[in-house]
């Protein structure tokens, strides 16, 4: 089961006392994760489920077919379903919202001078909205100033990537920012709830593999991850010079995604590393590669943000981990884990990597973004 | 259900002209699939059924927990399992034999003069021993001449490769014909029929995938291809000069190995290739290197032997294709499936392959081996 | 990998010759099947495929969504589906349509003077329609002549039964026959196929066992075998003298229903049962209920119907058989498999029972009716 | 991931107060959740962990091959492990050792003096032994007095049931407490955790159930009820009159054992509900077997002991539950869920229940027995 969010020793002793939110696409299976994760929530407090016409008007509980192994929480559970594109009382709103109908409503929404945390695909990439993980680009969040100008208000869209984009940036960002990358060659192993809760037909997916995921996955995970990595110069976004290469597969495992990562350096850590491979010289050793992954820490860490992980990355030892079943939940599911950490014949290093993919990977992802927007003060 | 291979229109009629064949380590899992094929076999017949100390003496219904899922052979059901080492009166022997003992036993009997047709990984690499593909490197049996002198006699071992890279080679084997690779770089998911019937806990593997594989699995996927893709030069084994780099996993699937390619061509190919994407020069396309792929045959489609596939290589159109549960059985699970063939960011080109692992990669490989050895006259 | 059904020695050498069929519902799960087990078909060839609306116009290799594990036949993949309703070139339709439209189209069909042979629920249990199983209740066919009455035509529909009901009906059959069954206490667990290819999605199935199967799946199985064991009195059905309780599950299982059953016989049987286990008398002894099993045969035997599987029943004597997907392809998936007969502490025995759901289940069971209907003059 | 058990509010503070304990078996599957519940237990701190010669001097992170998906806990990880008989510091011994050595070695603990909380079989059905739920019968305790003069001194055995057993006597209890039960039809569907880490190969389960489970299963779940829920009479144990008919399964599922129950009342309560079906009489109506599971309370939830569920059995209304993934964590995985009361056709009612086996079925059950030994001074 996975457990909530922990809540911080000095968590708002209150309910009323937290920031009011909406979730967008509320019964989804994202939006589910929102409703879970909002429940013990030490800032934020759930007062409002939004969806589509379908489900407006009922009660949570009965628009919801409720698919997770906690319980329905009571007070999520008696709300009505406003509409999407109704006017909130929340300023901040969660998105959970599927990509057909992302895009306007999101839009609609900042632009009414909301701040919208999106889950969803369709913003990412704009040229003013932060594809945040407050580990590893923070400093993105400037481009807010920018994106308000834009809309004339106090409204604006964060973005989180993609769920395998996640893990891999994670994964890859403490080499990034110690050693540069040139290359990254991943194959995925994805769960089936990345799909949602009827994504994936047991009949397609049981005793098997599916060498495919659609929506542009493969093109997502090979661009994303540029704009992560790279900087917000003040005025635009510069993607890191890197190139990725993806293959993604679904397999039959409830959540978790897993990759094989196999990167070459760049520049001169490329050249001491193949250096080192030949002439035995001490440079980017495994140890120093571990190292900086072990240490990587970010703002989330050091603000103490509620969902936050202690360890944002944690290394595994063992020659067979990290495996979906057994490590998705460290940390409440906000960890990534790595290990078999090697050299690679063709590019420099190679690895494993996992993700829990609808925890770190789309809602625990959005959450922490929120958190960061309110402790620098961007949700005023 | 596994459809046994099929039969020739011109399969000898009587039993009794086939020729008698025993197999080592019959109780095992590779060992089962041995005596469910050579049942129909039509220039075979399973004569004699041999394990270690413990199955020894017992009929053979009762020493093997038959797990297949066809029913087990009368004439199999009721032979005594004759002890490893003891004399045998069948000359050719199918050796699926746990590593931990085939290493002395096929050695003692292809002394004594037996022809041993092996799937264990003992002997693979020996300088002198054919690690054969028939499809591929059927020119590898000159290798058998130095074997025999060696020997002082007519025995002789023959080995297949590891399941995974059957499927790799296979898969690559067009291109490299073709074009030539410098650089492969796989990442494996593999069936748990490969670890043997007990090989995997359901506890382990349920909702999961493991990024490991024990036994060297990754070692021998990154030196077999070299050895089975160079050539036999008369008095020894030049391998291929290629690099490969493996991830290997194991996934909650029952048969069939699926795997991700990325591959560079070397030489004039690759500059060609790199040109080509530059300049949108027609130098190997897709469709250049899907047709060597379609149109791939080798001896065994030539000499007609009765378990080679008519096509060694199915192509699939379907974007998400192939999948193990669909796609593992093509040609009574002898032929490998390739898919999603298109260009890699970081290496040349990329693609999907399958290969049955128990079938193709196993049990079905030696016997097309075997039946090479009948063809070319090197079973007398 | 299903093999497709054997062809009897006598099968007619050309295509011409077979009976021209169509296939109503063709792109659904179990219309895969009819095309699939009609390709080698010696009786019947395939014609027309019919569906609704969405498919009509298109190839048929474009509006199915082919899932079986075997190529889609060539001649089926290039026709040209038609819509639900029109007038056919066949006589003979196999329907594997959804309840939702099935009542009123085969109706019509029949009306008009087809004969439907049915794998939906819709006409089950009309007063004048056979639910036919050959080996069971082959003179249930009587009905048809006051069908055809009442239709005014050569027109008619014949059902078989729901998929779990069919494997408790073969399975009971042979005890029910020569000793009498008054209580049937059943426990389903079913695959995942029986609900069609997207009817279970992935993450509500996979580490899980659902308790539950809509549309009514524990009434059916708690009546339709009533109907089935009981007799056609010349003008009405009259349902055996039994009670079954069901309880149903899905479970992770790709074809094959597993079910658990415990009866208590009636009657004078009943009473033997009963003094036999307290005195130790010889009356219904378990050897007894076993070979009433094992030398159960009917109609399709007798008459050496191409579909019929030889021995309709496999009682299995390993202590852990029948398993599904151990033995739901014996036969080509067109027998039952029973195993573990013992003594019921509360009812007088158990045992476990196994069918294929979606060979001897649903398609290959309309496949023997229309047989049977053929042997019998009936599609003249 | 599986919550450890909720500290309540008043838990001592210092891990120094609490009871040290042994635990026996600790590398095994039922030992590393004995290791994994005792970490934040508020009475009990495990002080030894003791296997067999195999682990016996080796820290017990490299003994245990720790399969949960919680971290091991430090303190445990560095203690040495002990060797089975081997004096003990501990006189609360948790037992989760095999059968094969189990009967022994519990034996001469309590002889010696020791409280030994057994999860294993082999003394379940002795003459003084409790085979304790303590929501049902805390009272059998009462049989330690009789133990403790046999032994001489002041060491005991308590037992807890067969993890489907639990299940199973805790859902009908209130029934049983309330109305008199004389019949018990169950079918199991067991997870694989339930054969320990290594007890079930994928390669036998996968896409499969298998009807069967050895150890005599069936055999237990026939017989531990009756004396659970029968009497201590002062010197003797009355089992409760009623006959169990059990069928066993093994599903392809983690952990939770689901299990469909039919059950006759007996007595007046059994005249009553059959009149009132044929007469529509207010006799034992389904909401007043409702309301008898849903109130149903014991002793642990009086006493308030730290590992006991607020509500030992969730009744669900959804016509789809209990399911094993959704719904085994209740309650930390400490409370019996039921769902799907309705008629039974042939006994009077019927449902399903679950029971988290390796939790509430296992090493929950064992401290909760040992909590509930502590609360009534039992441990002095």
């Amino acid at each position: 089961m996975t457990e909530t969010l922990a809540l911080p020793a000095d968590a708002p002793a209150k309910r009323s006392d937290r920031i009011p939110v909406a979730v967008l696409g509320a019964t989804g299976s994202v939006g589910q994760r929102f409703v879970q994760l909002l429940e013990a929530h030490p800032w934020f407090r759930l007062h409002e489920v939004v969806a589509s016409d379908r489900s407006a008007g009922k009660r949570y509980a009965d628009a919801a077919d409720w698919r997770l192994d906690s319980i329905l929480p009571a007070e999520a559970s008696a709300m009505t379903v406003k509409q999407l594109g109704a006017r909130l009382e929340s300023r901040l709103l969660f998105s959970g919202l599927d990509s057909s109908v992302a895009g306007e409503a999101e839009e609609e929404y900042a632009n009414a001078g909301c701040v919208v945390v999106s889950n969803s695909r369709n913003h990412r990439m704009d040229a003013d909205v932060p594809l945040l993980i407050p580990e590893i680009n923070a400093e993105h969040l400037g481009a807010i100033e920018q994106q308000r100008r834009r809309r004339g208000g106090r409204g604006c869209i964060v973005t989180n990537p993609n769920c395998s984009v996640i893990g891999l940036a994670m994964a890859v960002a403490p080499i990034e920012r110690d050693f540069g990358i040139e290359q990254i060659h991943v194959t995925t192993m994805q769960a089936i709830s990345g799909a949602g809760y009827n994504g994936v037909a047991s009949y397609a997916i049981l005793d098997n593999v599916i060498p495919y995921i659609g929506g542009g996955e493969e093109e997502k995970i090979e661009s994303e991850p540029r704009k992560i990595l790279g900087r917000w110069s003040g005025d635009r976004f510069e993607p890191a010079p890197m190139t990725i290469s993806a293959h993604v597969n679904r397999v039959p495992v409830i959540d978790g995604h897993l990759m094989t990562i196999s990167l070459r350096l760049r520049g001169a850590a490329a050249a001491a590393s193949a250096a080192g491979r030949r002439a035995g010289a001490p440079a980017p050793t495994l140890e120093a590669i571990r190292e900086a992954i072990e240490t990587f820490r970010g703002e989330p860490q050091e603000l103490g943000l509620p969902s936050a992980p202690k360890q944002p990355i944690h290394y595994l030892d063992a020659p067979d981990r990290p495996q979906p079943r057994l490590d998705r939940d460290r940390e409440q599911g906000m960890s990534v884990s790595v290990g078999r950490l090697r050299r690679c014949p063709i590019l420099h290093y190679r690895m494993v990597a996992l993700v829990h993919n609808t925890i770190r990977g789309a809602a625990g992802a959005a959450l922490l973004n929120a958190e960061l927007l309110e402790a620098k003060g961007l949700l005023r």
